[in-house]
C-alpha cells in the first residue's frame, strides 16, 4: 500500500496533525485551507478509511497513525539521506533529531549520563518526552519518538524490542513517619499508611501491598499523586507518605538515616525494554549501542 | 442556569467525561449505557448545546466543560459538608483530595517544602499535576484541579489569582562546553551554540536569546529538550548545552565550579500566580495560606 501513497496528501495529512488544524497546517504549507482538506479528503478515498478525526485539535484515527508513522520515517529518511551527501547545514537542514520516550525514574537516576556518552560530533539533539509506558506505546504507534525505554515487552508494531535490565524498588519511609504510623504489623501497617503514588496511574505501590496482604490493597486511605521521580523521594523523605523509591535513589538516604527500608526482605524489580523503529538509521544505531552498554552497567541483570 | 440542571444528568456527564466512554461510565454508576446516554441527551436538550465530543475518549465540549467543572465543584462541596459533619470515616469518604496544577520548576525547588507544612490532621491528599501553564488553564477550566502556580496572570473563568512572586533564571553553561563554544561575541555565540529546552512548548531561551540579540534566537541550531526540571540542569552541567536554570538549582554548581554564569547582568525574573476555585473550601485555604507564605520566603518580591 505504502508506495502508492501520494507522499505531498501524507506530509499535508502530517502537518495537519502536527499543526492541530486545517487552517494552521495550510499557513504552515503555505497553501490554502481548502486545499488542505482536499488532499486529507483524497487520501481518505484513496485509503478508504477515515484518518482523521475532525476534533480540535484533530487526532488521527487508528488507520492515521499508520499513515502518520509511515510519514515521519519518511522524513527522518530523506533528512538522514541528505546528511549523508552533506546537503545538511548548506541548506538549514540543521542536526539529526531523536525522539525518544523515558520512563521518569529512568530519566532521574541511569538515562541522562548515557546519552552524555554519546559523540555530538556530527550533533545529535536529543528530544525526550518523559511518559509512563502506556502513553509511550502510543508515541511509538504514532511515530512521535523513534525509540522509548518502556516496561512493556510487547513491541509496537514496527518496532523491535530488547530487555535491558531490572530496577530495583525498595519501600521506603521516613523515620517520623515509621514512628508515626508503621508500628504493627507490617502488611497492616502498609495497607492503612498515606502513601504517595506517581500519578493516577501508577499502580506499583499498590501491586506491591497486595503481594503483601493475598489482595488487600487499602484503596481508600490517603494518597498523595508527586508526579516527578525526585519529588517523589523528597516527599516520602519529608514524611508524607511511604513509596517505592529506585535503590540508587533511596541508598544514600538509607545510609544517611533520612529514611528506614520498610520491607528489606521483599525488594521489587521491574524489568526495563528499549523498544525503536526498524530503521537502519546510523545516529539511532549509536544511541541505542550507548544506550545498551550504560544499562548493562547501572540495571541489574534480568 | 446552574441551579436548574438535574444533578444525576450532571453527575453521569462527569462520570462519562472522567470514565472516557458511555460503556464505561455506564458500568461504573451500575446502570444500562442507554441510561447514560439519554440522560447526556436531555442535560443538552435542557441546556441547549452539545456537551460532549463523541471520540474515543470523549472531550467535553467548551459548553461541556461548564457543567462538568460544576459538577466537580458539586462533588467537592458535598465532600466537605459530609467531613464537617463527621460523615467521612463511616461511610467510606476518605481523606480531603486537593488536586492542584504546578510547573516542573516550582515542583523541583519550593513548591514541595510548603506542602510539607500544611497540618495532616486530619489529612489532606495533595493531587500533583505537573504541567506548563498552557495545560493548567485547562485542567482549571475542567475542574480537573482546584488550583495551579501559573505564569499566567490572567484569571481563568471562575477562579481567584493573586501573584506569588518572581523566580530568578540564570543563563548558565558547563566549562568545558563555554571552551568550546562560548569563546567569541556573547550574543552571537548564545543564538548559535546548543541549546536545552524543557519540551517544544518552552519559549524561555528563545525569549532570552531575542532580548540579547534584537530578535535573531537562532531557531535552526542543535536543541535538546530534557522535560525534567534536575534533568535539565543535569544535562546543562554534563556539557549538553547551555539553558537556563533557576537561581536556586544553579547557584551550588556555579559554587562548585561545574556551572558558568553567561550573563551575570542579564537575569531573567519570571512571575508566578496562585489561581484557585472561587470556593470556600477549609482544606484549600490552608494550603493557600502556607504556599502564599512559602513563596513569600523563597521567591524576589513582585
Amino acid at each position: 500500500m505504502m508506495d502508492e501513497l501520494p507522499l505531498e496528501q501524507v506530509r499535508t495529512l502530517l502537518a495537519v496533525v502536527d499543526e492541530g488544524t486545517f487552517d494552521a497546517a495550510a499557513s504552515a504549507l503555505h497553501v490554502t485551507p481548502s486545499a488542505v482538506s482536499q488532499r486529507v479528503k483524497s487520501l481518505e478515498q484513496r485509503t478508504g478509511r477515515v484518518l482523521l478525526m475532525r476534533t480540535k485539535p484533530v487526532r488521527p484515527t487508528e488507520s492515521g497513525e499508520v499513515v502518520i508513522r509511515f510519514a515521519r520515517q519518511l522524513a527522518r529518511l530523506e533528512r538522514d539521506a541528505r546528511a549523508e551527501l552533506g546537503m545538511g547545514a548548506a541548506d538549514g537542514l540543521g542536526p539529526v533529531r531523536l525522539p525518544m520516550a523515558v520512563n521518569a525514574d529512568s530519566l532521574a537516576t541511569w538515562f541522562l549520563p548515557a546519552l552524555t556518552r554519546v559523540p555530538q560530533d556530527p550533533p545529535v539533539c536529543f528530544e525526550l518526552y518523559r511518559e509512563d509506558e502506556g502513553h509511550t506505546t502510543a508515541l511509538l504507534r504514532e511515530g512521535q519518538v523513534m525509540a522509548a525505554v518502556t516496561s512493556s515487552p510487547d513491541p509496537v508494531a514496527g518496532c523491535t524490542v530488547r530487555a535491558l535490565g531490572l530496577v530495583r524498588y525498595l519501600a521506603v519511609a521516613s523515620p517520623g513517619f515509621a514512628a508515626r504510623h508503621l508500628t504493627g504489623a507490617p502488611a497492616r501497617d502498609l495497607c492503612e499508611a498515606p502513601l504517595i503514588v506517581f500519578d493516577r496511574r501508577d499502580e506499583l505501590q499498590d501491586a506491591f501491598v497486595r503481594g503483601l496482604t493475598d489482595g488487600a490493597s487499602g484503596a481508600s486511605r490517603a494518597r498523595h499523586h508527586v508526579p516527578t521521580s525526585e519529588g517523589f523521594r523528597d516527599a516520602v523523605a519529608a514524611g508524607l507518605g511511604w513509596g517505592l523509591v529506585p535503590q540508587t535513589q533511596a541508598d544514600p538516604l538509607i545510609r544517611s538515616g533520612r529514611l528506614l527500608e520498610l520491607a528489606p526482605e521483599r525488594p521489587l524489580d521491574v524489568p526495563l525494554y528499549w523498544q525503536q523503529w526498524k530503521l537502519d538509521s546510523p545516529a539511532l544505531a549509536l544511541v541505542a549501542r550507548v544506550v545498551a552498554e550504560s544499562a548493562q552497567e547501572s540495571l541489574r541483570p534480568v
